[in-house]
C-alpha cells in the first residue's frame, strides 16, 4: 500500500476478469448440454460441480418452512426491515407513464412496461449471500415484474442457505430453483423442462457464471458484469485513521482483487491511516485474501489541495465513494463519477450493502463514468405512443414528405402523401 | 408475402448481421492502426475508403455557412421545427436528482449526472440522414452532455452533406468531424491528435461500424447495434388497404432484409393489402430493394379475432407497430411489447421517422421484450447518495453488523462497530 503525493494522474488498479479459454469453452459445452438435455443436464452437472445428487430442482415448501426455523426471529426481523428500506428507496425510482396532448389533437406519450420474467442468479458455494437476494429481486418486484425465478447452487446438503431462501421467500419469490454456475444461466436463457426460459437476467456470479451471462447476452437481456469491488475514501484531517482503515478493509476482504485507496489532502491522515489498515489486518479472519488485496491493489493519494482530491476522484470513477471530510454534503455537487456516494463519518459503507435502501450492485472498473446502479428502470422497458389526428396530419403531413425525400426515402414520402389526398 | 391464417406462433423473420470474419480482422486492424498513428491514420483510411484526400478533419465555418446556403430556407424550417418537437418530447424524459430525509438524521438520494462527451456517428455514403443527427444529439443535449462530437464521412466533394451540417449546427454541436467507418468509431474510442475521446458512442451504421463498436465496447460505453428495420400492422376491417400497403412499403424500401408484416382479424383487408402492395411497388424509385424485402421478410398473418391479432403482436415484440382498428387507443393497454406505437390511420410511421418528436432509434430484432427506444436516460447515470447521522448509525449499526456475519464478512461489521464503539 504505498503513498503517492501529487499524483499527475490516478488510476485504481484494477483487473477484469476475462477468463481463460479453457473456461470458456467449457461453458459452451455446458450450454449446449443444458438446451439439448434440458433437465437431465442440471441434474448431471449439479452432481458434477455441487457433489449433490438431486431428484428435483425446485426448493420445497418444507424446505422453505426449515429454512425459516434455521435462520431465527432476530435474524428474519433484520432482514425484513432490510427490505423495507430497500423497497422504499426503489419505489422513488419507479417511473408511470404519461401522455401530452396538443390541441390540433396530436397524443404523444411514453408506456412503461415491467419486464415479463427476470430471473435472479444468487451466488453460493461457500458463503450465503442474503443480501443479494434483496438487492436484486426488489427492484424487479417494484418494476411489477410478474414472473422472479432465483437460482442459486444447493450447498452440500442440497440445500439452499437459510438466509437466502427466507429472503426470497420474504419478498414473495414463487419459484427458487437450487442450480448454480453456467448451468443455471442456460437454463434461464433456454428454459428447461422444469425452469421456464426468462427475458432478464441478473446477479452476480463467479467467472463461469459471468461467461455464461456473456454468451446468453442477446438471447436474453443481462445485467452488467461485475468486475472486483472497489472503495475510495476521500478525506481531509477530520476523519479517524481507525474508521477509514475499517472501511478500506471491509472492501479488501471481499476479493484479492478489491481495490481500496484513500485520497486525501492531508500527509498525517495518510500515515497513520496506512498503520491502522495493518494493524487491524492482523486480527481478520479473512486476513490472507484482504492482504493480498492491499498488498496489490491499495493504494494512498495525497494532495495539496481538497479541491485536487475530487478531481482525482473524478478520474478513478469509483464504485464506492466515502466523503470523510468537515463538510461533506458540499462536495456532493463536484462528484461526476461515482456508483454510491456514502457521507460522513456515520456512513460506512456496509451500511448501503445491507441495509439503508440503496442498491448495492454497483458499476465498477471505471464504468460509473457512464454507468448506473442496478435500479428499477433496468425491470422496466418503455415504449413511444404516436397518434396524429387528421388535423395534425394535415398541419403538418407535407413536411414530413419533404424530410423523407431529403433523405432519399420516396416511400416514406408516398405513405404520408396517401393520407393528404384522400382527406382533400 | 404469404397469407398465413390462424399461426400457432408467429416469428418476424429476422437477420442478424454478424459480420464475416475477414470484416472483422479488417476493423481490428482499422482500430490498431488508428490507436498507433492517430490523425495520419484516419487521413489514409479516409482516402481508402471514401476516396477522399482530406488535410482537415473539423468542419470549418465555412462548409457551415456552404451548408446553409445549399439546403434552402423551407428545408431550414422543418428541420427547425422537428428538432423542437423531439426537443420537447425529450425533454419530459429528464430526470431530476432527489433526495429523501428522515427524522433521524438519515438522507438518501439519487444523484442523476449527465456524462461528459458523447460521439454521435451518422452514416453516410450515398444517402445523408439529417433525422440521424436530430435524433442522436436531442437527447444528449437534453440530458446535459457538455460534449457532443458528430463524426460522418465524406462525400466524394470532400464534404459532408448539407442537411446533416445544418441539422448539427441548429443543435449547437460544436465539434463536427469529417470521419466515417471504423477509423471515426476507433477515433472516438481512442483519441487522436484531432479528436479528443468520449465516453459514449452512439449512432448507426454500416457493418463495420457496428463490428467497431462492438470492439471498443468496454473502452467506452455505446448505445444497441440496430438490425434491419421492422414493423407490424395490427389492423381490423375499418383500415384502407391503400395506406396499410403505403406503410409496410415504407419499412421495406429501407433495406433488403427490412421487415414487413400485416397481422389482421379480416380476411378481405389481407387480400386487398397484398394487392396493394404490389401495386404501389412497380412506381417505387427503390423497388428492387422493397421487392426483396417483402418477398423474403414480408407477411401477412390473419387471425379469427382482435384479442388473438394482438397476442402475435406481443409474440412479435415489433420494433414500430402501427395500430389501425376502430378504437387503437383501447388495445395500448394490451400492447406489452412494441419499440414505437402508432395509433390509427393518419399516425403513419414516418411521422415518427422525422417530425412527431419520440426517437426514431428504437429496439429491433424482438428486443423491445427487454430494451426501449433512446432517450435521456441513456446520456446520464445515477448515483447514489448515503449519509447516516449519529443517531440513524446507533440505531441501525448492530443490525447491519449481524447481516455483515451471517454473509460470513467481519471486517465489514467491524467497520460498523467501530462507529458504534467510538460514540459509546
Amino acid at each position: 500500500m504505498n503513498i503517492i503525493k501529487n499524483p499527475v494522474a490516478a488510476t485504481l488498479k484494477r483487473t477484469i476478469e476475462q477468463g481463460t479459454q479453457e473456461q470458456l469453452l467449457a461453458v459452451v459445452n455446458i450450454i449446449a448440454d443444458v438446451r439439448r438435455k434440458g433437465d437431465e443436464a442440471l441434474f448431471s452437472l449439479t452432481e458434477k460441480f455441487d457433489a449433490v445428487k438431486l431428484n428435483q430442482l425446485r426448493v420445497t415448501e418444507e424446505e422453505i418452512t426449515t429454512a425459516y426455523n434455521e435462520l431465527g426471529a432476530d435474524m428474519l426481523e433484520i432482514i425484513r426491515e432490510a427490505a423495507r428500506n430497500i423497497k422504499d428507496y426503489h419505489a422513488r425510482q419507479k417511473r408511470e407513464s404519461w401522455i401530452t396532448t396538443d390541441e390540433n389533437g396530436t397524443i404523444l406519450g411514453q408506456k412503461i412496461t415491467p419486464l415479463d420474467s427476470v430471473g435472479v442468479y444468487v451466488p453460493g458455494g461457500l458463503a450465503a449471500y442474503p443480501s443479494s437476494v434483496l438487492m436484486n429481486v426488489i427492484p424487479a418486484l417494484v418494476a411489477g415484474v410478474k414472473r422472479i425465478v432465483m437460482v442459486s447452487p444447493p450447498q452440500k446438503d442440497g440445500k439452499l442457505p437459510a438466509g437466502v431462501v427466507v429472503a426470497a421467500s420474504e419478498l414473495g419469490v414463487q419459484e427458487m430453483y437450487k442450480v448454480g454456475g453456467a448451468q443455471a444461466i442456460a437454463a434461464l436463457a433456454y428454459g428447461t423442462e422444469s425452469i421456464e426460459k426468462v427475458d432478464k437476467i441478473v446477479g452476480p456470479g463467479n467467472i463461469y457464471v459471468a461467461l455464461a451471462k456473456r454468451e446468453v447476452f442477446g438471447t436474453v437481456a443481462i445485467d452488467m458484469i461485475a468486475g472486483p469491488s472497489e472503495i475510495v475514501v476521500l478525506a481531509d484531517e477530520t476523519a479517524r485513521p481507525e474508521e477509514v482503515a475499517a472501511d478500506l478493509l471491509s472492501q479488501a476482504e471481499h476479493d484479492e482483487r478489491a481495490s481500496s485507496v484513500l485520497v486525501t489532502s492531508s500527509i498525517s491522515l495518510a500515515n497513520e491511516v496506512k498503520a491502522e489498515v495493518f494493524k487491524q489486518l492482523e486480527t481478520l479472519p479473512r486476513k490472507e485474501i484482504a492482504s493480498k488485496s492491499i498488498e496489490n491493489y491499495g493504494a494512498i493519494y495525497i494532495t495539496d489541495t481538497l479541491n485536487e482530491a475530487v478531481e482525482l476522484v473524478n478520474e478513478l470513477a469509483p464504485e464506492h465513494l466515502e466523503i470523510i471530510t468537515e463538510d461533506p454534503m458540499a462536495l456532493v455537487g463536484k462528484i461526476r463519477h461515482a456508483g454510491a456516494i456514502f457521507l460522513g463519518r456515520y456512513s460506512s459503507e456496509p451500511i448501503g450493502d445491507y441495509f439503508a435502501g440503496p442498491n448495492h450492485v454497483l458499476p465498477t472498473n471505471g464504468t460509473a463514468r457512464f454507468s448506473s446502479p442496478l435500479n428499477v428502470d433496468e425491470f422496466t422497458k418503455k415504449s413511444s405512443i404516436i397518434s396524429y389526428s387528421k388535423q395534425a396530419m394535415l398541419e403538418n403531413g407535407h413536411k414530413v414528405a419533404a424530410f423523407a425525400r431529403l433523405e432519399g426515402l420516396e416511400a416514406h414520402a408516398r405513405a404520408v402523401e396517401y393520407r393528404l389526398e384522400e382527406t382533400k
